[in-house]
């Protein structure tokens, strides 16, 4: 990846006053047209070696733009914080959204590369963490975010050529700190990682650029170039985007010829009487609550999913389950349509945020399930968007679940019949009136649709570390109870382990 | 994944009498449609459980469609022939051109599945060679051709009950092999597995389908159906295909700033006397006989890569390397553009054709670099095309690499003074004159994209597995001397490992 930023580049006096002028005026002039389109966030990664010009140009491009619409973060060792949460948490956090420009100095590759090349991980899991980041970055730029990946690149003799410079000169000595001196040592061994995680991770959507560091003029225009490049093909997209003409073959949108589905093949008919739910609901509770104040718990987080059709009995659910739990420690978190700032990052943006730190459980009413159901049927996003989602989530449970995280997901299973039943109760009852809507009705009449997307997604989403569970729910006591006891079995599994 | 397979599906006869006759006359009419669209490919595998219909369902599929356009393939145990070529060798040999069916009964699922079930492999190594695989399928669908992937699957009670019916009655016994006993005491473990797989290689692209096996009308009509809606949707694609609207950053298509590149950075200046080059020239010839014969190179396979500008010497510089060679055992292969036949595979396919088995040598006289290089430059293909191969052919080469290949990459370089030299020389030597042509002159003309060109795919494809190596050729002594010598220093760090 190196070869041709060590042959020398070298930018003179009067070109640089030239080319930084019109090259400035661009970049302005680009980032205001970004805003305006608001379609795209631009996200730069600046990486390489000491002394390659990373801090100086970052300092440049937030000199030549205006600084107030770009967010410049850098990012060291973990904090304590960091340090509950799964590796990807903290850059999350601070993703630009649409039409802003956000600056990465050091990003999610610094660790992966440092670890390997230091010893401290082995080649496998390295291949395994770059195949990572190569998915996560395929998801960003399918969500709208132009990456422009940097790399400032020093070869070795002028490395240790500028370490010498700095250092004999009282007045730049204190330059030198140690931590380089030590880098410089292990160049060899550094650059032969990075290359590997550079050429990687080039693909298509998310190249990197590698820019010879040696001379400041040079590599500040390269930089400056490149990112204004990338704006401009950003820019010039077609606004009414295409969905991709992949050669994707899309599951058969009916359900089977003999129209089983997994729903319909649930038992609908157990049941459980009054006194006897009233007797499980104790022990199951008291034995919740036992387990979510057991001490191995601050070592693990709870991220439990209920999705399920109106009115299956998700919201009375979720209050028994509360009952149990110590309300400082947990939190009840209902998804909705997404909101203006949320539709301007990328799609599981927002449940990134809503991740329980370790100790922490999270009660979704509704979840990132959202993208393959009422967003599939109602066609709310591309088919190449749901179709890509199935992967994205299973790679986003294991990245929680790696991290601590038990993920429990339930599906209130109910019959059309016994939906009717309560959307004709809760036009009865005055105080049930708020939670039936024109929307309801609607939904119902796609329930061929809806039973198929369920479907789909339980087989292309109950996974090892995240298994579905559906619970036939036509029977209020019955299901609470067994969403309870398979809760309570989960966490034991989870906390023996 | 398996889920929804094992809530019992079954089609009555009716229904099977009527939809069987509606899907054999669309299958049929659709696959004419493929033959004369000839846009596409389509791929069947077929994998899954025993008695999970497997075999059955190819027989359908022949019978109901013109078996004369189908290719059907079973793989079993590696022949000899196999084992001296990388794994994916022999799937590349037999993939369906534009227009066909193939269909593989067993396919690259199969040998991973079963060496990680059966404890022969990590779960790390699994991992990889699922990506493998993904990248794979990637190329394979950006490249036309339709992947249809079935997967049958019966329970482990149907698998069980299924086993004891045959044995039951004298008639069927002898169905049962005692393989099919010893998969059935794993099965569980097979399953585990095998849900592994499916979901990790469910990409948007090529997404399974896993049918229920235990009715055999409804795991044929399931098929077939599926079948005929992907050969559907590949025909309805849009004739005139747009490039993919990826946001896709592409490195400036200029040189860099100060004009410098690694082409023009090299020292041309180096010349070696007549009498000391053919001193060298025996010196070396003689190490690469002796090379070339020893007895470790049975167990690796040279592939030699000459790319250069016209007029370079790629040519005699290739003679002077065969001089040396025995010819039982090396092949040269010219590549010039790709004929009909080729047109119709992707892109990589005709590379895979000459891939030597090992103790065979193949001097490639230009190569699959023709991607990055003049069908970049001549707009051939897409960028988005030649973006992505820069991947593929990396990972084409870890393959090869992986498999004992030794890959030796040498850029031939010279100047553009040189080049004028050599050119005008052939015009004016008669028996030369047939070198030189009009394309020569134009090619010419466009020397600053064709040093972009190389400098990216040098920057992108010079790997540990396979280096370039450029050879400032202005003096054609020079250059050959240097070629044997790092031919020879390649081959023998390769034989010491």
């Amino acid at each position: 990846m190196f070869e041709s930023a060590e042959i020398g580049h070298r930018v003179e006096k009067e070109r640089w006053k030239q080319e930084s002028q019109r090259l400035r005026q661009a970049l302005l002039q680009a980032q205001y047209r970004l805003l305006q389109d608001a379609r795209s966030a631009v996200l730069i990664l600046v990486n390489g070696v000491d002394g390659g010009g990373r801090g100086e140009t970052v300092n440049t491009l937030n000199e030549w733009m205006d600084p107030r619409h770009i967010r410049t973060e850098a990012f060291g060792p973990l904090t304590p914080e960091d340090r509950k949460h799964p590796e990807m948490w903290r850059f999350w956090q601070v993703l630009p959204p649409k039409g802003r420009i956000g600056i990465f100095f050091g990003s999610w590759y610094t660790d992966p590369v440092v670890s390997y090349a230091r010893g401290g991980e082995t080649h496998d899991r390295f291949v395994q963490r770059l195949e990572r980041i190569r998915q996560f970055e395929r998801m960003l730029v399918a969500d709208g975010v132009v990456l422009v990946k940097l790399w400032f690149h020093l070869s070795k003799k002028t490395a240790k050529d500028r370490l010498k410079t700095l250092q004999s000169d009282p007045k730049t000595a204190w330059r030198v700190t140690p931590h380089e001196k030590d880098n410089l040592k292990h160049y060899e061994r550094f650059i032969e990682v990075s290359d590997e995680a550079l050429r990687k991770t080039s693909i298509g959507a998310s190249s990197w650029l590698v820019i010879d560091g040696s001379d400041p003029a040079y590599r500040t225009l390269s930089a400056a170039q490149h990112l204004l490049h990338a704006m401009e093909q950003a820019l010039a997209q077609p606004v009414a985007e295409a969905p991709a003409p992949d050669r994707v073959v899309q599951q058969p949108p009916f359900l089977a010829l003999d129209q089983r589905s997994l729903l319909n093949a649930q038992d609908y008919t157990r049941r459980l009487k009054r006194s006897a739910y009233e007797d499980e609901l104790e022990t199951w509770q008291g034995k919740l609550a036992l387990l979510s104040r057991d001490v191995r718990m601050q070592k693990r987080a709870l991220a439990l999913v209920f999705e399920g059709m109106d009115a299956a009995g998700k919201g009375s659910t979720i209050r028994r389950i509360t009952q149990a739990l110590d309300a400082r420690f947990y939190r009840v978190v209902p998804i909705a349509a997404p909101n203006e700032n949320e539709r301007a990052q990328p799609y599981l943006w927002r449940f990134w945020r809503y991740i329980p730190a370790l100790g922490r459980s999270v009660i979704f009413d509704r979840s990132w399930y959202g993208r393959v159901l009422v967003e599939r049927v109602e066609r709310y996003c591309q088919p190449a968007d749901w179709m890509r989602a199935y992967g994205e989530i299973n790679e986003y449970e294991e990245e929680l679940s790696d991290s601590g995280v038990v993920i429990v997901k339930i599906w209130l299973a109910i019959t059309p019949e016994e939906q009717l039943r309560r959307f004709r109760e809760r036009e009865a009852t005055q105080y049930k009136n708020f939670k039936i809507t024109p929307d309801d009705w609607r939904n119902r009449e796609k329930w061929p649709q809806y039973e198929r997307a369920v479907e789909e997604m339980i087989d292309r989403t109950s996974t090892q570390v995240a298994p579905w569970h559906i619970v036939a729910s036509d029977d209020k006591y019955w299901s609470r109870i067994e969403v309870l006891r398979h809760l309570c079995q989960r966490l034991e599994a989870a906390l023996e382990r």
